[in-house]
């Protein structure tokens, strides 16, 4: 089955924000904001962007796909580091220009390019940043060498 | 103290992703996206956007500070509804264009203006959305009244 997707304009106020219908809101780039959480622990892994044929292959196949802004298209997370995401439960907010990811992260567990299980290893401190000392599960120059 | 962000353009890559320079990478619009979860519980409240003002006054205030797209100016969160969002913890991701909040949900703890704890109170199910059964903290009827 393909998830189809209801046009918000189609739609009251109240029917996008406690109604049953999905009806994402697509921004002028055709995306909406994803957020990747880590299920069990709920760790945030990650944020980044998909437009309606990431979204839909996100639900459809069970694996996470993402909108590459730089590059212009659709990237299956872990088509190249291995670390694919595995869908638990997908949510969206109030008025639904962003979607919850709750995710198995397979592979060595590095939701980041850099190695890292989370892209959010540096705090802010002083108005610096102050590295969480998170490990580098894998070497980003030998993951990505080929590209 | 007033905190300052760096010019990404004049650090290299290794520098944004890996040093200690805070240099918020802002869009096209001034814009860096937010994601506040609740310290302890770690749920996931809200998304939303800040521009250099808001993340500064969040910074050095302690109090979360965010930029709405659609009134196009800064707005302290709870200004309205008392829902107060008092910082525990910032971070960025590795191109630092994302900022995660750890905050204490002050007020009723409802960090939605439905009145709700979240934002993210449906998930979908079959390509419908299902509430997930998040009760309503207040009423936004009469906490918004005046709006």
């Amino acid at each position: 089955m393909s998830t189809s997707f209801a046009d918000q304009s189609t739609l009251s106020h109240d029917e996008i924000e406690e109604g049953a219908t999905l009806a994402p809101k697509f921004d002028a780039h055709g995306l909406v904001t994803a957020i990747a959480i880590e299920a069990g622990s709920k760790d945030v892994l990650m944020l980044a962007h998909m437009n309606a044929e990431a979204l839909r292959l996100t639900l459809d196949t069970g694996e996470v796909h993402y909108f590459s802004r730089s590059r212009q298209k659709i990237w299956k997370k872990g088509e190249t580091s291995g670390e694919v995401q595995k869908v638990r439960e997908v949510r969206v907010d109030c008025d639904q220009d962003a979607v919850l990811l709750v995710v198995e992260q397979t592979g060595r567990g590095a939701a980041c390019h850099t190695g890292r299980k989370s892209c959010f290893y540096r705090r802010v401190q002083d108005g610096s940043l102050v590295d969480t000392g998170e490990p580098k599960l894998f070497d980003p120059k030998v993951v990505y060498k080929a590209q």
